[in-house]
């Protein structure tokens, strides 16, 4: 499976924020949804800050 | 592999940009950075739409 982990900057550290993340959307007024494979759901106000598909990595930052 | 193939909304349809992408990295000044599993690598004023891990699937729009 290709899903990847969602990691979001905190404090100068990266700190989990949601496994096995399948779809990632960036909405118009600066919130990303993200859902996991298994339907969780977490939208929260950051933006992408990077990703690697091939080492199953995205890292938001928040605001 | 986990990479994905990326396409551009244009005139209402979607065009393939960059094949076999692995990172994919927004920039502070609206710009996009694309890399392929090869190294090949695209730069461009855009903004992810929506994309899908398990689909293997990253749309962007221009602007």
């Amino acid at each position: 499976m290709c899903e990847a982990t969602a990691y979001i900057i905190k404090n100068g550290g990266e700190e989990l924020l949601l496994a096995d993340v399948d779809v990632i959307e960036p909405q118009d007024d600066g919130m990303v949804r993200l859902v996991s494979i298994y339907g969780e759901q977490k939208v929260l106000k950051a933006h992408i800050k990077s990703m690697s598909l091939v080492n199953h990595r995205v890292v938001l930052a928040q605001g």
